[in-house]
């Protein structure tokens, strides 16, 4: 892996990491492709934990995410292993058979059952995974086990990123406080549904995982699925909502309970927070780029003209340049196969109205456009003109860095 | 503009363009953009010349395209006229009212109805196109009409080629030799359907327009729809295919008619090899890719999955690269949204199997491949295993140049 320069989009630094009751993280080093760094973590549960997976679509998915989808069925979890470097994607039944030995080797070091143990992998598609690296280092990690250690361990499943990327919110559910802290790491190969984007978010609260998978399911539709770097959608993509159960409010049975109103909320703002970081370490990435599209026949529909637009190497480019070249815009909405009135679409960058009813606007002024463009937050709204299909969509803009970083990953 | 090198995938040179009998070409220049340089070009078609178009799906389509879409359908041509440097494209009722206005002129000068003469434009989107300008300058066109100016005409309507494209075919209609030549431009912005691509093509056969249409929608198909840079399509993109009537052979009334077979076999070859021109100059292309796709549900499924493929960021950036980056090829598999079995799925490089039913072949030696990529012609293969769905796409590879020429081409 280079080493590139931190994306100027990073936030100031890393939020504070709580401790949360029943979690222990550690951290370590296989060496099985990096050196001198990192590149195995385990996160520990307490027995009584849940936990619910939302996966990638990718029909080639790795053997990982294959293990998670089948374990999440029964919703217990006592940990998560993750591992960087190689994505054990395309790798046969050994790819299957590494991620069986990872789950046996750390639930017979934590004294729970294999199918508790959760495991992603991230890096090279098509290697096999050097399984026995794992399995040598995971005694240490389980000694090493610390409620403080999630810093280090989400450190540890960084690839290209740039910046470590986490968030932390505070929630209450009838009248106790639980915390929710969550890491991801991605920042190319990144697209609905879901990115190589591995995620893992984590509570104190007590729910069962059919209230997880519930909440999971809506907030990363609202997130990571509103969120594209290159249209690349990854084999490994995961995110794990995992809960401890440690806190002492009431029993909830159903994700429409009205307690879990503000948790809800609350899960859904961190897991865009975490979204939108991914946008902001995408591979390469000068500017934050919003897009948002109105009038669509659907939501649905809205976010698919949102996503031709964040995924049009044109746009991407002029955004890269400074060029507030909305034409581009216009021949994204239009050839991204959903229903839009030409002759009544309307384009704004920077919220200025630029061409409305097919039309540019007259005595249009571009110097308050170019000084928008000029800035590392681009926001681009477009009125399709047919219905009252909205959608908000997070992107980058697409740089020579983009194209330095993907043509060498390998090397 | 500005000026990029020469693709390095061009061909030695321009073929010869034949006159045809019935047809005249002349190219001058407005000023409406470039300086020193033609910009506008007009063939003009004798008396009983017929005509046939396929056009952008883009919803947000131009006012040209809006216009031969409507005077096709009576399928007689008297003159086509071309600008490049403006597209006009969401430019509301002033758009339409230019392409009025040039076909009027136009028709005051050859003597036929304004209905007879086919308008595109190739350029910026959303600037009002300076019709008076255009207006102004086809009078010296009109007296300078010469069956030899094939040439200057299709140079008169690249925008950001490299190298002016053209292909020539004879081909046999009963006992009569006819003559089939067509040019093109279009270098990005370019996808099915059809990309920013306008494309030319006459012969001297004798073929009513409905003929004309389903040969062209056959060959479109075989060809351009094949064939993509960047997966951003135009909202300008316009194949005529244009017959002047002069050859001797019997009537044809059917596309069914055997008698059209050699003919319908060298239409499409041109036609490939004017989509492969595209490929080759792709903005800032240095290898020119071939991505072939066979175990499809269909073919058209096996189309959308080689799409995928040759559209995909990470893919375009790694063939860049030299990188036999297989895993991104599986990847892009994988995200087309199409049928495709991971564990039947093989993958080829340069005719070496890399990856055999969803496993690396044992023992591969990435030498051969990474000699394979090394080069500048790319063959991507990949069996996916579900049917007999095949297809071929011809893409370029996704390099430093395309975003220095998409970054700056407005300035």
């Amino acid at each position: 892996m280079a080493n590139h320069p931190v994306s100027p989009l990073a936030p100031a630094g890393l939020p504070a990491l709580p401790a949360i009751a029943g979690l222990r993280f550690a951290a370590g080093c296989t060496g099985m492709r990096y050196k001198g760094r990192d590149d195995l973590m385990v996160a520990a549960l307490d027995a009584g934990s849940t936990i619910a997976a939302v996966t990638t679509r990718n029909t080639m998915c790795s053997a990982p995410v294959e293990w998670c989808r089948a374990q999440a069925r029964h919703g217990r979890a006592r940990a998560i292993v993750v591992n960087a470097g190689n994505a054990n994607v395309f790798t046969g039944r050994d790819g299957a058979r590494a991620v069986e030995r990872t789950a046996r080797r750390t639930a017979a070091l934590l004294g729970c059952a294999p199918g508790e143990v959760f495991v992603s992998s991230t890096g090279v598609i098509g290697m096999k995974l050097p399984v026995e690296k794992i399995e040598a280092t995971l005694p240490a990690l389980a000694s090493a086990l610390d409620a403080g250690g999630a810093e280090r361990a989400l450190r540890a499943i960084m690839t290209t990123d740039t910046f470590p990327k986490a968030a932390v919110r505070k929630a209450r559910i009838g009248r106790t406080e639980v915390t929710i802290m969550g890491f991801c790491k991605g920042s190319g190969m990144i697209a609905p549904d879901m990115a190589t984007m591995l995620g893992y978010v984590f509570t104190d609260a007590r729910l069962p995982s059919s209230v997880l998978r519930a909440l999971l399911r809506d907030g990363a539709d609202a997130s990571f699925n509103c969120m594209t770097v290159d249209g690349d959608t990854s084999t490994s993509d995961t995110v794990l909502l995992a809960a401890t159960g440690k806190a002492t409010h009431a029993a909830v049975r159903s994700a429409a309970d009205p307690v879990l109103r503000d948790f809800r909320a609350r899960l859904k703002d961190l897991l865009v927070e975490l979204a939108q970081l991914v946008a902001k370490d995408g591979e390469g990435a000068q500017k934050f780029v919003t897009i948002r599209v109105s009038g669509g026949a659907s939501d649905d529909s809205a976010r698919k003209v949102a996503l031709a637009i964040a995924n049009s190497p044109l746009v991407k480019t002029a955004i890269a340049a400074g060029d507030a070249n909305w034409g581009r815009v216009v021949m994204a909405i239009g050839k991204s196969g959903q229903p839009a009135d030409r002759d009544r679409t309307s384009v704004r960058i920077g919220g200025v109205t630029i061409a409305r009813r097919g039309d540019l606007v007259p005595g249009y002024d571009e110097a308050p456009v170019a000084r928008h463009m000029a800035g590392r937050d681009i926001l681009v709204e477009a009125e399709i003109g047919v219905g009252k299909g909205r959608a908000t969509v997070w992107t980058c803009d697409l740089t020579h860095g983009y194209v330095d970083i993907n043509g060498s990953y390998r090397s």
